[in-house]
Protein backbone atom coordinates (compact mmCIF):
# COMPACT_ATOMS: atom_id res chain seq x y z
CA UNK A 1 0.00 0.00 0.00
CA UNK A 2 2.60 2.46 0.69
CA UNK A 3 4.03 4.60 -1.87
CA UNK A 4 7.81 4.64 -2.50
CA UNK A 5 8.95 8.36 -1.45
CA UNK A 6 11.97 9.86 0.60
CA UNK A 7 9.75 8.98 4.03
CA UNK A 8 8.22 5.27 3.19
CA UNK A 9 11.62 4.23 2.25
CA UNK A 10 12.72 4.37 5.81
CA UNK A 11 11.81 0.99 7.56
CA UNK A 12 10.26 0.95 10.55
CA UNK A 13 12.04 1.92 13.84
CA UNK A 14 14.01 4.15 11.62
CA UNK A 15 14.03 7.80 12.48
CA UNK A 16 15.27 10.46 9.70
CA UNK A 17 17.02 13.08 10.96
CA UNK A 18 17.14 16.34 9.12
CA UNK A 19 19.95 18.29 10.12
CA UNK A 20 22.77 21.19 8.78
CA UNK A 21 25.85 21.59 10.73
CA UNK A 22 25.06 25.71 10.96
CA UNK A 23 21.84 24.75 12.96
CA UNK A 24 22.64 25.64 16.48
CA UNK A 25 19.93 23.56 17.92
CA UNK A 26 21.27 20.78 15.24
CA UNK A 27 24.12 20.73 17.31
CA UNK A 28 22.90 18.91 20.78
CA UNK A 29 20.63 16.72 18.20
CA UNK A 30 23.92 15.70 16.49
CA UNK A 31 25.51 14.69 19.95
CA UNK A 32 22.37 13.24 21.27
CA UNK A 33 20.62 11.10 18.76
CA UNK A 34 23.11 8.05 18.53
CA UNK A 35 22.64 7.07 21.87
CA UNK A 36 19.21 7.82 22.50
CA UNK A 37 18.34 5.59 19.07
CA UNK A 38 20.69 2.99 20.66
CA UNK A 39 18.81 2.89 23.90
CA UNK A 40 15.15 2.55 22.19
CA UNK A 41 16.38 -0.04 19.59
CA UNK A 42 16.05 2.74 16.87
CA UNK A 43 18.40 3.47 13.64
CA UNK A 44 19.22 7.04 12.40
CA UNK A 45 19.06 7.70 8.84
CA UNK A 46 21.18 10.71 8.40
CA UNK A 47 19.88 13.57 6.16
CA UNK A 48 22.10 16.54 5.86
CA UNK A 49 20.37 19.68 3.88
CA UNK A 50 21.16 23.25 3.15
CA UNK A 51 19.02 25.13 6.18
CA UNK A 52 19.74 28.29 4.17
CA UNK A 53 18.19 27.34 0.65
CA UNK A 54 14.89 26.06 3.00
CA UNK A 55 15.23 29.80 4.79
CA UNK A 56 16.04 31.69 1.33
CA UNK A 57 12.60 30.09 -0.07
CA UNK A 58 11.16 31.95 2.31
CA UNK A 59 12.66 35.07 1.42
CA UNK A 60 14.78 35.21 4.40
CA UNK A 61 18.80 35.79 3.66
CA UNK A 62 19.88 34.22 6.90
CA UNK A 63 18.78 32.63 9.80
CA UNK A 64 15.99 33.91 11.58
CA UNK A 65 17.95 33.99 15.00
CA UNK A 66 19.67 37.03 13.37
CA UNK A 67 16.80 38.37 11.60
CA UNK A 68 14.60 38.62 14.98
CA UNK A 69 17.65 40.13 17.22
CA UNK A 70 15.03 39.74 20.46
CA UNK A 71 14.57 36.27 19.70
CA UNK A 72 17.90 35.53 18.86
CA UNK A 73 19.02 37.16 22.17
CA UNK A 74 17.14 34.63 24.00
CA UNK A 75 18.28 31.76 21.81
CA UNK A 76 21.76 32.30 23.10
CA UNK A 77 20.64 32.17 26.48
CA UNK A 78 18.39 29.06 26.07
CA UNK A 79 21.35 27.41 24.20
CA UNK A 80 23.55 27.58 27.50
CA UNK A 81 20.65 26.21 29.84
CA UNK A 82 20.28 23.37 27.38
CA UNK A 83 23.69 21.99 27.04
CA UNK A 84 24.31 22.43 30.51
CA UNK A 85 20.86 20.03 30.86
CA UNK A 86 21.90 17.33 28.46
CA UNK A 87 25.86 18.01 29.46
CA UNK A 88 27.14 18.95 26.70
CA UNK A 89 30.07 21.45 26.16
CA UNK A 90 28.80 25.06 24.95
CA UNK A 91 31.12 27.81 23.59
CA UNK A 92 28.80 30.53 21.54
CA UNK A 93 30.23 30.82 18.08
CA UNK A 94 31.76 34.13 17.12
CA UNK A 95 30.20 33.70 13.72
CA UNK A 96 27.12 32.76 13.19
CA UNK A 97 25.79 31.31 10.68
CA UNK A 98 28.68 29.74 9.78
CA UNK A 99 28.92 28.03 6.54
CA UNK A 100 29.09 24.28 6.47
CA UNK A 101 28.46 23.33 2.52
CA UNK A 102 31.63 21.60 2.56
CA UNK A 103 31.01 19.45 5.80
CA UNK A 104 27.19 18.84 4.54
CA UNK A 105 28.62 17.85 0.86
CA UNK A 106 31.18 14.95 2.96
CA UNK A 107 28.19 14.14 5.80
CA UNK A 108 25.89 13.49 2.15
CA UNK A 109 28.68 11.29 0.83
CA UNK A 110 29.08 9.46 4.06
CA UNK A 111 26.04 9.06 5.06
CA UNK A 112 25.48 5.49 5.08
CA UNK A 113 29.08 5.07 5.91
CA UNK A 114 29.87 3.45 9.71
CA UNK A 115 31.60 6.73 10.71
CA UNK A 116 28.72 9.53 9.69
CA UNK A 117 27.80 9.34 13.49
CA UNK A 118 31.49 10.24 15.02
CA UNK A 119 31.92 12.85 11.74
CA UNK A 120 28.92 15.13 12.16
CA UNK A 121 29.85 14.98 16.49
CA UNK A 122 33.54 16.07 15.63
CA UNK A 123 32.38 18.91 12.98
CA UNK A 124 29.51 20.33 15.32
CA UNK A 125 32.11 20.24 18.11
CA UNK A 126 34.70 22.38 15.82
CA UNK A 127 31.48 24.88 15.45
CA UNK A 128 29.56 25.30 18.81
CA UNK A 129 32.39 23.81 21.52
CA UNK A 130 35.63 24.62 19.52
CA UNK A 131 34.66 28.27 17.58
CA UNK A 132 36.57 27.40 14.31
CA UNK A 133 35.91 27.76 10.93
CA UNK A 134 33.86 24.86 9.52
CA UNK A 135 34.64 25.37 6.32
CA UNK A 136 38.45 24.72 6.15
CA UNK A 137 39.59 21.84 3.86
CA UNK A 138 42.50 21.07 6.24
CA UNK A 139 40.59 20.90 9.12
CA UNK A 140 37.61 18.68 7.44
CA UNK A 141 40.44 16.44 6.12
CA UNK A 142 42.13 16.59 9.69
CA UNK A 143 38.69 14.92 11.23
CA UNK A 144 38.76 12.12 8.58
CA UNK A 145 41.95 11.34 9.16
CA UNK A 146 41.39 11.22 13.03
CA UNK A 147 38.78 8.51 12.20
CA UNK A 148 41.60 6.74 10.20
CA UNK A 149 40.14 7.28 7.05
CA UNK A 150 41.53 7.94 4.16
CA UNK A 151 40.47 11.95 3.67
CA UNK A 152 41.78 12.97 0.03
CA UNK A 153 39.58 10.77 -1.92
CA UNK A 154 36.36 10.93 0.63
CA UNK A 155 36.48 14.86 0.02
CA UNK A 156 36.96 14.67 -4.14
CA UNK A 157 34.01 12.68 -4.00
CA UNK A 158 32.21 14.68 -1.71
CA UNK A 159 33.13 17.91 -3.90
CA UNK A 160 31.86 15.60 -7.25
CA UNK A 161 28.98 16.87 -9.25
CA UNK A 162 27.12 13.86 -8.19
CA UNK A 163 27.44 14.21 -4.50
CA UNK A 164 26.49 17.87 -4.82
CA UNK A 165 23.41 17.22 -6.86
CA UNK A 166 22.42 14.49 -4.27
CA UNK A 167 22.92 17.58 -1.47
CA UNK A 168 20.45 19.65 -3.14
CA UNK A 169 18.10 17.07 -4.41
CA UNK A 170 17.72 15.99 -0.50
CA UNK A 171 17.42 19.69 0.11
CA UNK A 172 14.48 19.84 -2.26
CA UNK A 173 12.93 16.51 -0.68
CA UNK A 174 13.04 18.53 2.76
CA UNK A 175 10.77 21.15 1.36
CA UNK A 176 8.61 18.92 -0.38
CA UNK A 177 8.24 16.56 2.81
CA UNK A 178 6.98 20.46 4.50
CA UNK A 179 10.20 20.79 6.44
CA UNK A 180 10.98 24.45 7.53
CA UNK A 181 13.78 24.00 10.49
CA UNK A 182 16.01 22.27 10.99
CA UNK A 183 16.87 19.82 12.89
CA UNK A 184 13.46 17.50 11.93
CA UNK A 185 13.27 14.17 12.62
CA UNK A 186 10.99 12.17 10.72
CA UNK A 187 9.08 8.73 11.66
CA UNK A 188 6.78 6.99 10.07
CA UNK A 189 5.75 10.21 7.68
CA UNK A 190 5.48 12.42 10.59
CA UNK A 191 7.84 15.35 11.32
CA UNK A 192 8.79 16.33 14.71
CA UNK A 193 10.68 19.97 14.31
CA UNK A 194 13.38 21.27 17.14
CA UNK A 195 15.86 19.44 19.30
CA UNK A 196 12.56 19.56 21.92
CA UNK A 197 11.03 16.47 20.13
CA UNK A 198 14.23 14.17 19.58
CA UNK A 199 12.79 11.94 22.47
CA UNK A 200 9.41 12.29 21.42
CA UNK A 201 10.23 11.02 17.47
CA UNK A 202 12.37 8.09 19.05
CA UNK A 203 9.59 7.07 21.49
CA UNK A 204 7.61 6.65 18.74
CA UNK A 205 9.78 5.12 16.47
CA UNK A 206 10.51 2.38 19.72
CA UNK A 207 6.29 2.05 19.76
CA UNK A 208 6.07 1.42 15.86
CA UNK A 209 8.70 -1.59 16.56
CA UNK A 210 6.50 -3.20 19.61
CA UNK B 1 20.75 45.59 45.77
CA UNK B 2 17.73 44.68 43.50
CA UNK B 3 16.17 47.15 41.62
CA UNK B 4 12.76 47.56 41.77
CA UNK B 5 10.96 46.25 38.43
CA UNK B 6 8.27 43.71 36.98
CA UNK B 7 10.52 40.75 37.18
CA UNK B 8 12.66 41.41 40.83
CA UNK B 9 9.06 41.80 42.22
CA UNK B 10 8.80 38.19 42.35
CA UNK B 11 9.48 36.44 44.96
CA UNK B 12 12.02 33.11 45.07
CA UNK B 13 10.29 30.33 44.08
CA UNK B 14 7.68 32.20 41.67
CA UNK B 15 7.27 31.93 37.99
CA UNK B 16 5.91 34.37 36.04
CA UNK B 17 3.36 33.09 33.60
CA UNK B 18 3.29 35.52 30.31
CA UNK B 19 0.42 33.85 28.48
CA UNK B 20 -2.34 34.97 26.25
CA UNK B 21 -5.68 32.71 25.37
CA UNK B 22 -5.00 33.50 21.45
CA UNK B 23 -2.12 31.54 21.72
CA UNK B 24 -2.42 28.03 21.07
CA UNK B 25 0.68 26.61 23.02
CA UNK B 26 -0.56 28.41 25.83
CA UNK B 27 -3.34 26.27 26.00
CA UNK B 28 -1.17 23.55 27.60
CA UNK B 29 0.52 25.89 29.65
CA UNK B 30 -2.64 27.15 31.42
CA UNK B 31 -3.77 23.54 32.06
CA UNK B 32 -0.44 22.19 33.24
CA UNK B 33 1.19 24.78 35.31
CA UNK B 34 -0.53 24.86 38.57
CA UNK B 35 -0.13 21.48 39.27
CA UNK B 36 3.38 21.20 37.76
CA UNK B 37 4.18 23.90 40.29
CA UNK B 38 2.57 23.14 43.17
CA UNK B 39 4.50 19.70 42.76
CA UNK B 40 7.69 21.43 43.51
CA UNK B 41 6.31 24.01 45.78
CA UNK B 42 6.60 26.62 43.22
CA UNK B 43 4.06 30.16 43.56
CA UNK B 44 2.59 30.79 40.05
CA UNK B 45 2.06 34.91 39.07
CA UNK B 46 -0.52 35.07 35.89
CA UNK B 47 0.88 37.93 33.71
CA UNK B 48 -2.05 37.86 30.78
CA UNK B 49 -0.49 40.04 27.47
CA UNK B 50 -1.67 41.53 24.17
CA UNK B 51 0.54 38.47 21.91
CA UNK B 52 -0.90 40.14 18.77
CA UNK B 53 0.34 43.51 20.24
CA UNK B 54 3.50 42.13 20.28
CA UNK B 55 3.75 40.94 16.67
CA UNK B 56 2.44 44.28 15.85
CA UNK B 57 5.86 45.72 17.11
CA UNK B 58 7.31 43.10 15.00
CA UNK B 59 5.25 44.42 11.60
CA UNK B 60 3.18 41.51 11.50
CA UNK B 61 -0.84 41.67 11.21
CA UNK B 62 -1.14 37.75 12.93
CA UNK B 63 -0.26 34.86 14.17
CA UNK B 64 3.24 33.36 12.94
CA UNK B 65 1.47 30.17 12.21
CA UNK B 66 -0.63 32.25 9.89
CA UNK B 67 2.37 34.30 8.40
CA UNK B 68 4.10 31.18 7.25
CA UNK B 69 1.81 28.49 6.12
CA UNK B 70 3.92 25.40 6.04
CA UNK B 71 4.97 26.09 9.98
CA UNK B 72 1.44 26.44 10.69
CA UNK B 73 0.25 23.21 9.28
CA UNK B 74 3.10 22.01 11.35
CA UNK B 75 1.82 22.65 14.13
CA UNK B 76 -1.73 21.35 14.05
CA UNK B 77 0.03 18.35 13.80
CA UNK B 78 2.18 18.93 16.61
CA UNK B 79 -0.73 19.84 18.71
CA UNK B 80 -2.30 17.10 18.27
CA UNK B 81 0.85 15.01 19.82
CA UNK B 82 1.66 17.56 22.62
CA UNK B 83 -2.21 17.34 23.58
CA UNK B 84 -2.15 13.41 24.14
CA UNK B 85 1.17 13.57 25.26
CA UNK B 86 0.05 15.82 28.31
CA UNK B 87 -3.51 13.83 28.62
CA UNK B 88 -5.24 16.93 27.36
CA UNK B 89 -8.22 17.28 25.09
CA UNK B 90 -7.61 18.84 21.79
CA UNK B 91 -10.16 19.88 19.10
CA UNK B 92 -8.34 22.22 16.26
CA UNK B 93 -10.02 26.05 16.76
CA UNK B 94 -12.12 26.95 13.55
CA UNK B 95 -10.50 30.15 14.24
CA UNK B 96 -7.20 31.33 14.63
CA UNK B 97 -6.01 33.06 16.02
CA UNK B 98 -9.27 34.08 18.32
CA UNK B 99 -10.13 37.46 20.02
CA UNK B 100 -9.50 37.12 23.54
CA UNK B 101 -9.85 40.70 24.75
CA UNK B 102 -12.69 40.31 26.99
CA UNK B 103 -11.19 37.21 28.95
CA UNK B 104 -7.41 38.33 28.76
CA UNK B 105 -8.82 41.71 30.86
CA UNK B 106 -10.77 39.58 33.24
CA UNK B 107 -7.74 37.61 33.91
CA UNK B 108 -5.39 41.02 34.39
CA UNK B 109 -7.75 42.33 36.84
CA UNK B 110 -8.23 38.92 38.81
CA UNK B 111 -4.92 37.88 38.56
CA UNK B 112 -4.17 37.85 42.25
CA UNK B 113 -7.73 36.34 43.11
CA UNK B 114 -8.16 32.79 44.22
CA UNK B 115 -9.85 32.26 40.83
CA UNK B 116 -7.55 33.04 38.60
CA UNK B 117 -6.07 29.34 37.71
CA UNK B 118 -9.87 27.88 37.34
CA UNK B 119 -10.95 31.06 35.43
CA UNK B 120 -7.98 30.40 32.70
CA UNK B 121 -8.60 26.73 32.55
CA UNK B 122 -12.25 27.10 31.39
CA UNK B 123 -11.63 29.81 28.94
CA UNK B 124 -8.40 28.02 27.55
CA UNK B 125 -10.89 25.18 27.14
CA UNK B 126 -13.53 27.11 25.57
CA UNK B 127 -11.47 27.88 22.79
CA UNK B 128 -9.10 25.19 22.36
CA UNK B 129 -11.58 22.00 23.07
CA UNK B 130 -14.99 23.20 23.17
CA UNK B 131 -14.48 25.91 20.14
CA UNK B 132 -16.07 28.55 20.93
CA UNK B 133 -16.01 32.38 20.98
CA UNK B 134 -14.23 33.30 23.72
CA UNK B 135 -15.30 37.18 23.37
CA UNK B 136 -18.50 36.52 23.75
CA UNK B 137 -19.75 38.72 27.29
CA UNK B 138 -22.70 36.36 28.02
CA UNK B 139 -20.41 33.10 28.15
CA UNK B 140 -17.41 34.65 30.08
CA UNK B 141 -19.90 35.91 32.32
CA UNK B 142 -21.53 32.19 32.40
CA UNK B 143 -17.44 30.90 33.34
CA UNK B 144 -17.54 33.55 36.10
CA UNK B 145 -20.92 32.64 37.78
CA UNK B 146 -19.92 28.58 37.40
CA UNK B 147 -16.79 29.65 39.53
CA UNK B 148 -19.81 30.76 42.12
CA UNK B 149 -18.49 34.62 41.18
CA UNK B 150 -20.44 37.48 40.59
CA UNK B 151 -20.17 38.02 37.09
CA UNK B 152 -21.26 41.49 36.85
CA UNK B 153 -19.07 43.53 38.85
CA UNK B 154 -15.78 41.59 37.68
CA UNK B 155 -16.76 42.25 34.13
CA UNK B 156 -17.67 45.62 34.78
CA UNK B 157 -14.20 46.63 36.68
CA UNK B 158 -12.22 44.43 33.68
CA UNK B 159 -13.46 47.26 31.45
CA UNK B 160 -12.63 49.82 33.25
CA UNK B 161 -10.17 52.24 32.40
CA UNK B 162 -7.78 51.48 34.65
CA UNK B 163 -7.33 47.71 34.34
CA UNK B 164 -7.69 48.18 30.42
CA UNK B 165 -4.55 50.54 30.93
CA UNK B 166 -3.24 47.61 33.28
CA UNK B 167 -3.04 44.95 30.95
CA UNK B 168 -1.94 47.49 27.76
CA UNK B 169 0.93 48.12 30.53
CA UNK B 170 1.60 44.84 31.31
CA UNK B 171 1.99 43.98 27.11
CA UNK B 172 4.89 46.92 27.03
CA UNK B 173 6.60 45.20 30.60
CA UNK B 174 6.61 41.90 28.52
CA UNK B 175 8.27 43.50 25.38
CA UNK B 176 11.03 45.63 27.36
CA UNK B 177 11.77 42.42 29.05
CA UNK B 178 12.61 40.94 26.15
CA UNK B 179 9.57 38.27 25.76
CA UNK B 180 8.70 37.64 21.93
CA UNK B 181 6.42 35.00 22.39
CA UNK B 182 3.57 32.74 24.12
CA UNK B 183 3.85 31.27 26.82
CA UNK B 184 6.96 32.84 28.25
CA UNK B 185 8.32 31.93 32.12
CA UNK B 186 10.55 34.12 33.99
CA UNK B 187 12.26 32.85 36.56
CA UNK B 188 14.74 35.15 38.24
CA UNK B 189 14.66 37.24 35.61
CA UNK B 190 15.68 34.47 33.39
CA UNK B 191 13.11 34.01 29.93
CA UNK B 192 11.92 30.65 29.06
CA UNK B 193 10.18 30.63 25.98
CA UNK B 194 7.42 27.97 24.88
CA UNK B 195 5.59 25.45 26.92
CA UNK B 196 8.58 22.96 25.76
CA UNK B 197 10.43 25.19 28.50
CA UNK B 198 7.60 25.10 31.36
CA UNK B 199 9.16 21.98 33.01
CA UNK B 200 12.72 23.64 33.22
CA UNK B 201 11.13 26.96 34.40
CA UNK B 202 9.65 25.27 37.20
CA UNK B 203 13.13 23.50 38.21
CA UNK B 204 14.81 26.52 38.33
CA UNK B 205 12.12 27.55 40.86
CA UNK B 206 12.40 24.65 42.52
CA UNK B 207 16.62 24.78 42.78
CA UNK B 208 16.18 28.63 43.99
CA UNK B 209 14.31 27.36 46.79
CA UNK B 210 16.75 24.48 48.27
Amino acid sequence: MNMPNATSAAAPGTVEFWFDFASNYSYPSIMRIEAEAARRGANVVWRPILLGAIFRSFGWNTSPFVLQPIKGAYVWKDMVRQCRKYGLEWTPPSRFPRSALLPLRVACFGAEQPWIGAFCKRIATLNFVDDQDIEDTDRVAQVLTNLGLSAAPIIAQALGDANKLALRRQTEAARTLGIFGAPSFVVDGEIYWGDDRLDDALDRCAELCR
